[in-house]
């Protein structure tokens, strides 16, 4: 059973948006997650005590973004072993709720290979519970860093490919604070960029189905006094076509060993446009996104969701995670296409800035060659 | 001032929407629209007895489509010049009520002409009022045959550039009988195409911020029992990815003497893609679109529209013409690009069908020998 309860978390600061965090209170310890799908309307905190209350946040997307699925994922195994449930059942309820971001996999199972050398090397079992948690808290601790790394390197590499400075950054979903440790991945380049006065523009896509765009970026970018502009999906043609963009800032959710990316649906779109107008387009995600295990784009899962989340609209008054509650903009019985990723094969991809450095030209090579680099473990 | 009033149309066949008729019930001649913002929740008809209203509905879109607005003005004049308002004050704010598509001036030029000719012959105000009531009937069912006759060469054209049959058709936007005296422009071919036994998927683009697609051409499929599927206009790329699509076809707002369409913002994206997957990308219009004073599509206005289209989003229920009324989705104070319309340049258009042939390639000099051979008047 899910045993869930809602609160107003205490005022935060810009940019300190607390996605996710383990508490300890009396009652015993929990994953707190900030309500993604009632933002910006509202801040509302879930609070997790089992895993099948995370499965269903992840699910509805209460919390997301690649980084921050695996860090969840990890403190999901913790909460497991702490609260006396089954690691093995919760491991498998983790690893499949959403198909396509390889980090929630890799964070769970890195949680569950640290509680099972524990287990293995003699410890009973609050210690290795323990150890599950070190190993989330370090997960945790690292996308911090490896956010502000990406943000680093992005920075620099805008600065390259674009002299003259003031940079017009296109970015399509939300990769801020709410998907990362940090500041996130995409966005955190362009935040560095506007704190270091070059950032001209953030053109914001809205990210149709569930416009985490709209809701999520848009109020990052607001939250840090950013100058950004809204847009439905397919006007962004336009402003390639006036010239008005000089970068496309994406992150991803799985990386192939070929460098194709996968990512929300509508970031192919944009590669493409990218390319036709020779605009660099830019994939900024850390190295646990890259999954060497899948060889190509072709390979790649893609969740397909429901219909729902197209032939209804709704609003984060109404809640916008879960299909259904939303007001019908189509005739019944209407069918939809509704995947949530496309891919975008690393022909179309100028650069892919990690937390080690950056890729480009993006080769399967230059793939291997960072993971080396990387402080991933590689765990069967 | 408008004078409106609701009431419920009687049950209508498939493919005869009466998306707007000319009435003469005692208390005077009307203009009867359908109001497109309110399908597919419900069919209410709104009762134009003005200009000004009928302004009003064409800036909430209740009345749309490039085709269908030439109609509408025609009609506007008549309606004024039939119950003795100023002609030459409703000629000027009719043809300013939206900037981009052509047909709307051209309709109103038209009926004002035939009103001014009658006039300059001697006619009475009643004769002359008539006169222009002729014009607008004859735009209309000049519409219905041109529709059919581009019906009848988009297919022929389907079928030659794809020959197997069963076709995948992406629309934008919605062009069926709601845009037009007859079935339409791009969508006329899908049905024909269906009717022929030869249409194998139409794939509908929601078409945001508005949702005409989702609201408007899925219901018409619906109507029409064709296969469709609906999805959001960024998914439009999986689906050239995975091969999906056979042909593109849109509408047109406006037809530059250079051959540039500007279209429903999202178009070009469409041809953008397109071109990258070779997929032939066919623009179904009236050479009433076509407007030689227009030299290329950087001269075409493109128009802007309330940023809170975008930063709300609404549904039939709630009327989603208007900008305001929605359920926010973005943080207030939001910033919204919202142009109504994209051009695209000739080269990636493969085919412009009209009611007197298709022209492919697309160049100036087709166009104008395009025009040569049509009905289309020629108006200063």
């Amino acid at each position: 059973m899910a045993d869930q309860y809602v609160q107003k978390p205490a005022e935060v600061e810009p940019s300190m948006l607390p996605s996710l965090r383990w508490d300890e209170p009396p009652e015993g310890p929990v994953l707190v997650l900030l309500d993604q799908t009632r933002l910006p309307a509202e801040q509302v905190e879930l609070v997790c005590t089992d895993v099948p209350a995370l499965v269903g946040a992840i699910r509805t997307l209460a919390v997301r973004g690649a980084p921050l699925l695996g860090i969840a994922g990890a403190y999901g195994v913790a909460l497991a072993a702490v609260r006396g449930f089954d690691v093995a059942e919760a491991v498998e309820q983790l690893e499949t709720a959403r198909p396509t971001a390889v980090n929630l996999a890799y964070g769970v199972r890195l949680a569950a290979e640290a509680h099972r050398r524990a287990v293995a090397a003699g410890a009973d079992s609050g210690q290795a519970a323990q150890a599950a948690l070190s190993a989330a808290r370090e997960l945790h601790r690292e996308d911090a860093e490896a956010s502000a790394a990406m943000a680093g390197h992005g920075l620099a590499l805008l600065d390259e490919l674009l002299p003259g400075g003031g940079h017009r950054i296109l970015t399509h979903c939300n990769t801020g604070a709410l998907v990362s440790g940090g500041e996130g991945t995409a966005f955190a380049v362009a935040l560095t960029a506007h704190r270091a006065g070059r950032l001209r523009r953030l053109w914001v896509d809205e990210t149709r189905p569930l416009l985490q765009g709209s809701r999520l970026t848009a109020y990052e970018a607001a939250r840090n006094g950013m100058p950004y502009t809204l847009l439905t999906d397919n006007a962004a043609g336009s402003l390639f076509s006036a010239g008005e963009v000089d970068a496309v800032l994406i992150g991803a959710d799985r990386i192939a060993a070929d460098g194709s990316v996968a990512n929300k649906v509508g970031s192919y779109p944009l590669a493409v446009l990218a390319k036709y107008h020779h605009v660099p387009f830019i994939v900024v995600a850390p190295t646990t996104t890259v999954d060497l295990r899948t060889e190509d784009g072709a390979s790649i899962e893609v969740e397909q969701r429901a219909g729902q989340e197209v032939t209804e609209v709704t609003s984060p008054q109404l809640g916008v995670g879960g299909a259904g509650g939303g007001l019908s903009v189509a005739p019944l019985g209407t069918q939809a296409y509704n995947p949530a990723f496309d891919v975008t094969p690393a022909d179309l991809v100028t650069a892919i800035v990690t937390e080690v450095g950056t890729l480009s030209p993006v080769t399967g090579a230059g793939i291997a060659e960072l993971c080396a680099r990387s402080r991933q473990v590689t765990i069967s």
